[in-house]
């Protein structure tokens, strides 16, 4: 998705324990997955497991060992093809809706290849590995932001596949934690004025954050917490996904041609309301965030409510002086938690917002591959903010851009609803 | 399209004087076809000439005759549900990809229907009918700015279906005025700041040109003209649809799927370029503007001339002090004019901006049918700004908001530059 | 759909008299169409009557006035190729699916075109031309018999596109007649061994009806008459669209996919079975043979029977010794009539056959552009025979192959039952 | 593909013994596989290995030990609706193009899962098993006919899965035999007459085989080797790809659409002409049999050849009296063996006939779930005769019919030529 513009730029000795870390949980994520699990790729937009392991990998080899370690051997050469995901000046790749296809490397093979790459790295970054020029912070930074990006990708792609098994297998058995009565809808006010958005300098973010500029914004008012599974349920009962006139012209389109009737994931077994997850088939809990909408289901759920979505700028000018805390990827939930009455903005579901996924002014890419990271993908998406219970906790912030197609439904996107101030 | 807010509202007689202008206007474009002509439906996203002349008829009849005129008697009941285009709240619609294949009622009976509901809203807004209220006269302006901006459609739509044909019909004989060297590319600076945009208050203007809000804008600077057909030649033979780095990833997908090598409707003749147009094959004219461009071929072309497309706010403080003139629908012209010297901003090619068509804040559709007219297209397209060779005149203004997806190139579809200023 | 291969040439006179009668019958078919009517192309298999009537000018035009008549002057040479339908050794086609957008030549012009046609070739065929060589009667009789074809492909088409029109047009007014008792189904026995089958040599026959030969039949008994409506609705009554072991896998997946619960155009009308037919919306008539349905619902309906479909050899041998008399284009009725009690093999509904459609033993097509009048369709396909209410009377014959895929349905097709002698 | 109707029971002993032949040489062939290898499904006319290996398993469980072991418990029951491939008889079915994404149960768990099943049918063979009734051998047989036909399945399943992967995967390493010769091309002739084909009695044979009947055939010749890799070379030199002329229309649709240039796997590496194969990319031996064409490219080449196809009665005929030789499965090549000068019917490549696949007079499919095997398929496929390289040797015979729609090519499917005898 993006890259770094890191203006702090942490030492070695934190890059090789972060590198270790992250690392590390990548794998942690995989370990309860067999072989067949992370060969397998339910849609061009999901990768399987293993590619995910691998790319991950790759970005490390491609971008830091081959320029910069002199002593470097590759493992194989042919996954510098194989494992290239969209990098068109770092050469062609292999055709992504085929990606399942790949029997061979292995799951097994993949890991040599994550050994073969982590000793080197930590080689470099350790100072034993014979170099080119300077270590570049920067980009090893990025590779590890990039791998986070993906241990999320790798929960949801792996949801996503699971899905397809009648048998609805659990990928971690979940302790169920008990509901909590969310706290009341509330709505947070904002007076109108010119406000700075965007990554400012300090700590690493994405290009696509930056540059930090002033936006005007008219007043406005934020809701205290996300839309519930039970408020959600009343918008399907008042006929929410049978009302055109509540719907956007594509997004009533796709009810129609998809036939949806409430949100990715939900099953219908006789009366009780259940939903698949990533620890099998649970009975959905009226007071957790509705989660695996869509930017038009959030869109037609806030107009059924009187409400809107927020806009990016709106969210970030209310997130800027809140906590990152919240339910996130560590929690081993991996399932958007009933409320306990904190009214947070971070963690459990991202939330659509109203705007679509564009440049901010002034904004420039990285100079090479590195400026594909987001820059050619500003178009045909909306932004969503938060991060979510499959995002890492270190890797969400105020400022944070994260961007999917209006359809989509496999992430775990759920709606926060906002309104016009006075 | 869109709904109007009618500040100044018109008098009776003088919305019957502009009624009989509109629809003749109508009739005129469409006398130079056949029958034949106006029955065939080339994609899904165009209309048969013969279809636009009954829907805009549908929208008097549907919006005024029937709710207002108390003694009004359809033609016939079944056109109701024939010639609804998209209003769900009115009743169900035709299915769209075959209207092409609706050929009763034929053109003669379509003029039949349009004599029938012409003199039931003239003898309306000539006070000779028995009224049931008093008669709206903003929703007449609107239904003649919907018929004004299909009457764009009419001639799009045309084009688009007579490139089909391998003998290159001619629509209208167009006199070749002499080519004008266009001025040399010069940059008009803005500095940064809060600019209001958006509609005010007086004269007609859709509902999603409102409300008229403040925004903060970066300084910016605007080119004086459109980007030329020989500018664009040379943006080709630098490789232009071959070096993805040039390219939006939606684009490119689009450039190898759809094989696209430069702008619709430009032909291989040999040595020299032609184009397919409203006057059959002619040479291009390096003067004149580039035209039937994508968003994509327009960002790819602005990214390789170290530009930027500009937001349709930067568009908008810049026209806001400019004339309405260029060339327009009257010209009778129907093809972009080699440059005179003239710096416009107004006619010739509408001009993709890097704006995604969304909501202003603060936004509010008109309840009821007129509400679907513009707010449920609010996503997946970016908007277009300053009208073409195929809009009537006095349709156009400096707050007009076009909008149609980036992959679209059968409108008169242009390119501007911006770039950042200091 | 075929080559000719005559024995017994008709003189020239003879040809001259019925080159009159064929081009005339046409013209007659298409008299109560207007322009739009004839323009239209509701899918890819079907044509527009425009197309139709000017195509089977260009055969004659391609394959006797170019190459024969010393003095033949074309009207327009883009003809060629705008009227090839699939003549490769002819040259390059323009684009099947894109007929309908062809709206120029209109209906008229195409009119001229058969005028200028027809006064070129009655030159040729009444001594007045100055000629190249002999005149092969053999490419008149096929391009008259070419024409017959397109005669009914005029009126199966031209219901399918009139069929779209929510108004349900009538293309002409039908006298309905007294509905009559069929006949009680009954059997007519064969017995085994070899038969012959095939064109022998007097009369006109397509290449696809050559050589005669040798078949060894076993026993069967074919039914008296076709399946009626009333019969029809028994097996859909009896859950016929719902039981997958009645259905081929290919046909099975049909009836889901595309929701086949009938016919082709019935119409669910309250209580009563209505169908689209040529005079518009009608009852259906219990007594009238069944009709457009496809191969795979004949075949299904025949396993309900408990009995199964002819092979296009047991057709034959049936219709060897038959009359060729029934219910043909010339009836005026463009539908099926209701049994009166003659057990016919001939008019009303082509049967499907069990038959693929492959070349007969030593089958080898003439030479040239005409050799692929019919063999390089042999794949794909079932055989239909007898003819229909759309077949021009003197056109069919016991040898006849018609041929469409197992899933048309826009063809008047119905069902014949067979059975297993003893 | 079909179903079972042996005269001569085979005692259980015998039975017993063949099963675990049977069931031991799936295991074999797929020794060689990753889990990974087993899971990826390449495309819907495909399955995985895993799954083959689960779904034999099926149909032993399903049609044996549910209803006829009294004392036998399914290991999951699950596996009743996972693995069962099209009997709507039996239950509805996952759906096909997503058995890729079934990655649990996994390869392992498939093995206990055949292991259960294999050790309750041994227990129901060797007399240790509470039994419901007779144990019919001549389901046994059915099943173990079948499983030979998912081991040919697997074969090509799996070669099409790997030919995705770019670097070439060897499934198993092939000793090179020396290239030979092959015989000059000959013709067999055979006189006219009423012959008999089909299967007579003895033996077993599926349902689709029966009844024996008699046939007429005409005077015809077939050649006495099928057509090489070098003799295809001079077809495709001579513009074979390129000439409209030589194909079924439909085929030339597919060879533009596709951009068919030569068979399926072939490589293009510089000037030699190479191969992907079961042993990784080989050279091509323009000795050896032409393999993976679909029928189009058979009919075209014959066509190109001045010969044509055989139909399936001409080489039933020309096979009766020959010995079922030839290199088939258990020689471990995998691939066509270049010639060796033996003119023989059987192994290497199954050849297209130009009959189409449909019922033999008096055929009766058997009662039940059993009568879904081959019956409901006889639409739209062509019939091959012979056995490949990928068939179990014991598993072929002169009357055999194998079946595939005209346009795959993922079979070991070939061509040999005949023509008109006099």
């Amino acid at each position: 998705m993006a890259v770094s513009m890191p203006q702090t730029v942490p030492t070695l000795d934190v890059l090789a324990r972060r590198f270790r870390e992250v690392r590390d949980r990548t794998e942690w994520l995989c370990a309860p997955l067999s072989a067949e699990d992370q060969t397998a790729q339910s849609m061009p937009d999901a990768s399987p497991a293993k590619w995910h392991r691998a790319h991950t990998t790759w970005f490390f080899e491609t971008f830091l060992l081959r320029p910069l370690h002199a002593a470097y051997q590759p493992l194989d050469e042919r996954y510098a093809y194989l494992f290239n995901s969209y990098y068109n000046a770092v050469g062609p790749q292999y055709f992504r809706p085929h990606r399942g296809l790949v029997t061979r490397p292995g799951a097994q093979a993949v890991g040599q290849y994550r050994a073969h790459v982590d000793a080197a790295m930590l080689d470099l970054l350790e100072g034993r590995a014979p170099l080119r020029g300077d270590v570049p912070a920067a980009t090893i930074e990025l590779g590890l932001n990039h791998e986070e990006q993906h241990q999320e990708l790798i929960l949801t792609d792996l949801k996503h596949l699971l899905a397809h098994n009648p048998t609805w297998p659990v990928y971690r058995e979940r302790a169920r934690r008990p509901s909590v009565t969310p706290p009341a809808l509330a709505w947070r006010e904002f007076s109108e004025g010119v406000y700075e958005i965007g990554h400012g300098g300090r700590g690493f973010a994405f290009d696509n954050e930056a540059p930090r500029h002033k936006v005007f914004v008219q007043p406005f008012a934020l809701a205290n917490r996300p839309v519930t599974v039970g408020e959600y349920l009343e918008f399907i009962g008042d006929g929410g996904y049978r009302r055109p006139e509540l719907w956007l012209s594509d997004g009533w389109r796709l009810v129609q041609e998809r036939d949806w009737q409430g949100p990715l994931y939900w099953l219908q077994d006789g009366g009780a309301r259940r939903a698949f997850t990533l620890s099998g088939s649970l009975a959905l809990d009226p007071a957790e965030p509705v989660c695996h909408v869509s930017y038009f289901e959030a869109d037609a759920y806030a107009r059924w409510a009187g409400a809107r979505l927020p806009t990016e700028a709106e969210w970030e000018v209310a997130a800027s002086d809140q906590p990152v805390a919240g339910n996130f990827m560590e929690s081993g939930n991996f399932h958007p938690a009933p409320g306990d009455g904190a009214a947070r903005l971070f963690g459990d579901v991202w939330v659509w917002t109203q705007s679509a996924y564009l440049p901010y002014p002034g904004f420039r890419p990285p100079d090479g591959a590195i400026g594909e990271y987001n820059a050619k993908f500003m178009s045909g998406q909306m932004v969503l903010r938060g991060g979510s219970c499959a995002t890492p906790r270190g890797h969400i912030r105020a400022t944070y851009r994260n961007f999917f197609p209006p359809d989509a439904r496999w992430q775990f996107s759920g709606i926060r609803l906002a309104r016009d101030g006075s």
